[in-house]
């Protein structure tokens, strides 16, 4: 027999409400036995929804609750008025081990403060930090670049942290068994950006010869080489990960429409875009957007998965697997494990000493 | 008789060598009767080059440069080492008044390094910037954004003159007549981001009420806005500009690949691509990253338009046209006016007083 998963969703989040979302956890049930689900929600609106969803029922519990965060509602104001919400709830029942991840696609910035109030920073965690996939010329598609946001600032333990986070994610989900670090920058070369990035630079330069944190790093990479197969992780600050991905997202956004302009031009190219149809359905599927816009948070007590807001079935189950297999595979307690290992303060007299003996 | 505009060129900076930027001088010489050339290289290159290009040779002056910045030096060494380089020599025909502006394919870092050193900030200026044009859904297709890495870090009064030159940068060029200026931030709303974007946005919001300096201040954007139509103008500093515009040019080159692989995958999507030729070419032309990697240094005693590096004819003779556009009307001299109507001091004591009556 499978041990059960049990995951915690917050079925009412979301820019196309419940709907999409419970049919990914009926697609997700049929895909993974292991599956079980505590459902938080308006409890009248998913009985409806699971009516005949036998499968599904005989696996969930539905909790309820009366409220829902609204997708633009200010992170502080959740916090105050959202306590009976279903996100609030969610997190509730990871927090109290009912349930060993989270998941949902609402509003992130109510995620990211509900989710360090109710979870907490793990163990030795300087700040938590939201991971994403973003499409790359890689064997899997995708690396992993944090943080997206969690904060504004980061200073060089932080840097060397999210280090350690990503690659223990990337070790986990995409098996990159000593992932390769990148710290974003201005430029490649040692002289260039700003000094926390040189301090990062320095401890992860130590980092890197401890064979207990199996981690590879390449040094300072630029803009293009966050999508290009030199790097599994990509460390920065929340400032510059979120300001990145936005304009990489709407970059992409305005390529895609600009393609469809360009497509209906004339009727020559209309024609063309017809024999192309199928092209542009595999190209669509992987720089979708939507694809890159979820997000995982590590360094909680906790596993929390951000689904996008508008993910229809499939893409809400793929986020439901990935939640289970953090879960499974209790990334938090990998995340904290690596991160006991580094003793900070002596990881910086080694820096240090390296520096000064150049 | 029209007034002779003279602009310096480095004929030997670049990707692809002299021969394509000669081409693209022929060209602007054709389409710009005021053109003037002071052509800074190898004299015996270069008068090969000219041979039987008798409209150019009658416009042109050699001055011979025995040296050439390689592309990947860095700026440092260039600063040591290059001053009997086409670019330091380029420069100087600017700092020295024989030329209203300086044309340059060639190693972005060495010209900024170059530029601060030769030709100076502008009276009033705290740190000059650097400004692409970036593709945009309006009606001139491209939004300006700086800087772009001219300097890695930007305090708000920084911020807030960035405003002011790209805003004047838009005005000439764009004709935009009180150009919308946008804070490149995390998230629009005002407690969003670092404290350095508080303080600019206070001042912005003073500034805005000025009408002599015609700016319209729409607060923080996020980075789609950067493609939209919300803004004329996007400020940030350097460091994000930097990570952001390489990121979005990494996106959009993703993404050209994709889209070759995609058409490549079978016969029927091969002919799709025969059929949707045309449009990808216009798409291409609209999205090619060559347009914006090229920039313009804003806040120098002396325009200075930085071609990009791998730039066609067609593409030297746009940057060409720019640089003349710049000196003729006397660029530097409008920022450096617009500039000295900020007095700093009491913009800071209004945006205080405005922000402690809230």
């Amino acid at each position: 027999m499978t041990a059960e998963t049990v995951i915690s969703v917050d079925v009412m989040g979301g820019d196309l409400g419940p709907k999409p979302l419970v049919a990914g956890l009926v697609r997700a049930c049929r895909e993974d036995e292991s599956l079980r689900f505590i459902l938080h929600g308006d409890k009248s609106v998913i009985e409806k929804l699971l009516l005949r969803r036998r499968q599904l029922i005989d696996r969930s519990e539905i909790q309820h609750a009366p409220d829902v965060v609204p997708m633009d509602e200010k992170p502080s104001r959740a916090l105050r008025s959202g306590k009976e919400s279903s996100l609030w709830k969610s997190l509730q029942s990871v927090a109290n081990g009912d349930a060993k991840a989270a998941i949902s696609a609402g509003n992130t910035g109510a995620i990211v403060a509900m989710a360090m109030l109710i979870l907490r920073r793990a163990p030795g965690v300087h700040r938590p930090a939201i991971a994403v996939h973003w499409p790359a010329e890689n064997a899997h598609g995708y690396n992993v670049a944090l943080d997206m946001g969690a904060d504004i600032r980061a200073d060089a333990d932080s840097l060397l942290q999210y280090a350690v986070m990503g690659g223990e994610y990337s070790r986990l989900v995409f098996g990159n068994e000593s992932p390769r670090v990148g710290l974003l920058n201005v430029g490649s070369e040692d002289t260039k950006g700003r000094p926390e990035l040189h301090e990062a630079k320095a401890l992860l330069d130590v980092a890197a010869e401890r064979d207990d944190l199996s981690l590879s790093f390449v040094g300072f990479v630029e803009g293009p080489d966050i999508l290009s197969d030199k790097v599994d992780v990509i460390v920065t600050d929340g400032f510059t990960g979120n300001i990145a991905m936005k304009a990489s997202e709407g970059t992409a956004a305005f390529i895609r429409r600009a393609l469809k302009d360009a497509f209906s031009h004339s009727i020559l190219s209309s024609l063309g875009s017809l024999f192309a149809v199928t092209s542009l359905r595999r190209l669509k599927r992987r720089i979708d957007p939507r694809r890159v816009n979820g997000g995982v948070f590590l360094g909680l007590n906790g596993a929390v998965v951000k689904s996008h807001g508008s993910a229809d079935a499939v893409g809400f189950s793929s986020a439901v697997h990935l939640a289970a297999k953090m879960a499974s595979n209790d990334l938090p307690g990998l995340v904290t494990a690596q991160l006991s290992k580094l003793d900070m303060a002596h990881l910086s007299d080694h820096a240090r000493a390296a520096g000064a003996g150049r």
